[in-house]
């Protein structure tokens, strides 16, 4: 069995497609930004990617029908001289650090075969406490294009993200950069605490003034709505609590 | 040395198998109905499969003779142009992702190799609470195998197993998917907290239908009684532990 | 880098050679009986095997000079038609279960490449209790050697060890049986609490009339003298913070 | 993808070059102590090596940019009949035992291309106690080494380090001693409780002499001074709530 392998559905010609990449991370907001954004652009799946460096596991949908876990490529075709678009999606990303490495690499190899020229990475920062209005922070392989993406109103603040940026959204810049391709992170601020489509939505923003395309938001307000009505009972539990320790009661 | 390796004892030449796994798993259910279903059905040892995937161990007889762990095949011919049988037993699945893709694949390939056409994998489906009578969940690759199995019984909740299915169970439906074979796991509900013998039967009331054998409960029947006991005094105790804290011991 | 490399330091050519492996353990019983058996036996280092499955360290000497852990062989030529013997000792076992399984096969070709047919392994017994005359529990790849252990004293309990042997005590039996080779397991019982020259002792003293040797334990007995004092002052200490917790005082 | 790729900016010609190692590890006191030298040496990067035993990492500067992950190895000509130096110092050491293995035997390779034959590898030596001056404890492949360490006031105290030198430092020993390389590990004395300038300076005035260079240490003793205050504010606040639980508050 070799480690990585690539079903093609079909292999679509495709003009100077810019690669984006949503993977599962920080408060899921990179896989929800692209899965919105699939939606929304009506992609179409072309490549399904399995690998050991997965988790060992199957997904069972409502009708009781299984589907090995994997990451999937879509494309989507824009009219005139509009670049193409390719976008990667998954159920998980590598669970080793070699796992990781490997499969960006098998992925880079994909999209500079199709000659991609610039790589958006989408996903979460995580901030450890509740964001009203998330902002985008980024990171990028050259200033130029740091400079683009502040007219866009992504954020750069020195000494952050502290810690680099760990994962695909990571590895895929940093290869990208040594095969000389325009690579940007787009991260987007988040509890961390929970899935976060209100950071995705702010992700998405910029992402569509970047890529010029029209996005409609609103299935992703709703989806925020919901996990900020859950956020706010569990703190009305939680302020509930500390008020009965307060008042001497043990819990 | 191999990955992986197997030694045939035999190599039956058999008519249409079908392919059944039982290996360890949540309350052993998957191990416990192959293992009686072996009994059975009087099925033959053919073949070890040794592996470094596997923990690094013996195990040792009563008579003090050890034997290096491993996974075993077994065969069952049956008269006529009924179907022969192929069941997979063992002492472990692989202990790492990585090992269990490996494993999974080698004896997907192993059967591919017997034009096996059909698969039942067996497993238990952990509830976190005792269960007087366990139904049987299904998953499968396609959707006539899903309504042949609900005529047998076999229950598909939606959105039942959530996390999917994750192990050899799970896998071997995933890559015979892949394969074009027609592939079902049977998991019997259990608590999780116990090796689980009723759990099991109901697993094998269903395959005896779907395979077209009948099989003698009796000696499933007794480990599941003396289970029952165990689990029974086991609350005795924690009832009693629970009724002196409230008193105000301290346990 | 190879996964695993020998180094001969020198070529012996052996006859008829026995195998003895003594790697840290359970107690340390394999290791100490089987370096014990090198300084009585006056035992030449010929090979030096090192691995990446292995710790990456180095130990330091007293007067400062390192070493790459490793394993190391041993042998010792005997006059007559007795069998020569051959000792493999080390730092460490290998540190993960593939690890393992890749260092025991690589012995067991080094060995079969010598012509060894008989193979001892040496390890401890965790019982989980202080132990005042260990006795030694075998194993073996089958029954005629059950029976001449037993006739050494080698005692055989029914549903002992439990869990099986593990590691390269068990591996190299299980690979060995595999090759048709003769071997036995001898484990000392040992509390799992120390390391335990007592217990490594008892299986020289099986190993001594199995090899037809003559061994001095004065340098074990004073050595497991010096363990009995530390693990008895231990046992004053916690008996002395048992009494002062049933009279109110808290630790 | 290679386990490991190594990108040449250059390749200088080296003159009877020294290796110098200083990588992450106890109280960072390799990495402090090599890229000071760095600096003080005005050395040149001249190799970035790349792997998928780092962790799946970019880091980002102040600007936003990001590069992947690794080690780099730079050069520095000395004129006359002096020894050249190469130094390497990097983000990560590898993560599993495996790729500490793997990578320094690639590093090894890689001097050994460059015709060095000596090795000196700097890190810490964990005490767990604050130290005021810290001694540089020494290990060698041997006893010249030793002897003429001991001359620069490196110290070899019988039994330290007890656990050996574990990583980079110490396999880069290891591997050396079996290629015949003189090798020797500097390890200066730290709490290991925080990044530590002052053990890494410990660490450089041995240096010096051995290199034949001079060293301006303003800038370590800057760090050193900061890091002083904030162990010692720290300590206050330990202090204070130790005696108020004397006092019987609780924290």
């Amino acid at each position: 069995m070799e480690d990585i392998t690539i079903e093609y559905l079909e292999e679509p010609s495709l003009k100077n497609p810019i690669f984006i990449e949503g993977l599962p991370g920080v408060g899921n907001v990179g896989k929800l930004a692209a899965e919105h954004l699939l939606g929304e652009l009506k992609a179409k799946k072309f490549a399904e990617i399995y690998s050991k460096h997965f988790p060992p596991q199957v997904v069972v949908d409502d009708g009781g029908i299984i589907r090995l876990v994997g990451n999937q490529l879509h494309y989507v075709k824009r009219k005139g001289d509009r670049s193409d678009i390719v976008i990667l999606v998954g159920d998980f990303q590598g669970l080793t650090p070699e796992g990781q490495y490997e499969l960006s690499d098998f992925i880079m190899n994909t999209i500079l075969d199709m000659k991609v020229k610039r790589v958006y990475t989408l996903g979460g920062y995580g901030v450890g406490r509740m964001i009203a209005t998330p902002r985008v922070i980024g990171a990028a392989t050259d200033k130029s294009l740091v400079k683009d993406m502040k007219k866009l109103g992504v954020v750069f603040p020195k000494g952050e993200p502290g810690a680099g940026i760990v994962g695909a959204s990571g590895l895929l810049l940093g290869l990208g950069k040594i095969h000389g391709l325009e690579c940007i992170c787009l991260m987007g601020e988040t509890s961390g605490y929970f899935v976060d489509p209100k950071s995705a939505q702010s992700v998405l923003e910029v992402l569509q003034k970047a890529l010029g395309v029209e996005l409609d938001f609103g299935s992703l307000e709703e989806r925020a709505k919901h996990i900020d009505q859950i956020a706010s009972s569990l703190k009305d539990v939680e302020e509930e609590a500390e008020r009965k320790e307060d008042l001497g009661y043990f819990g």
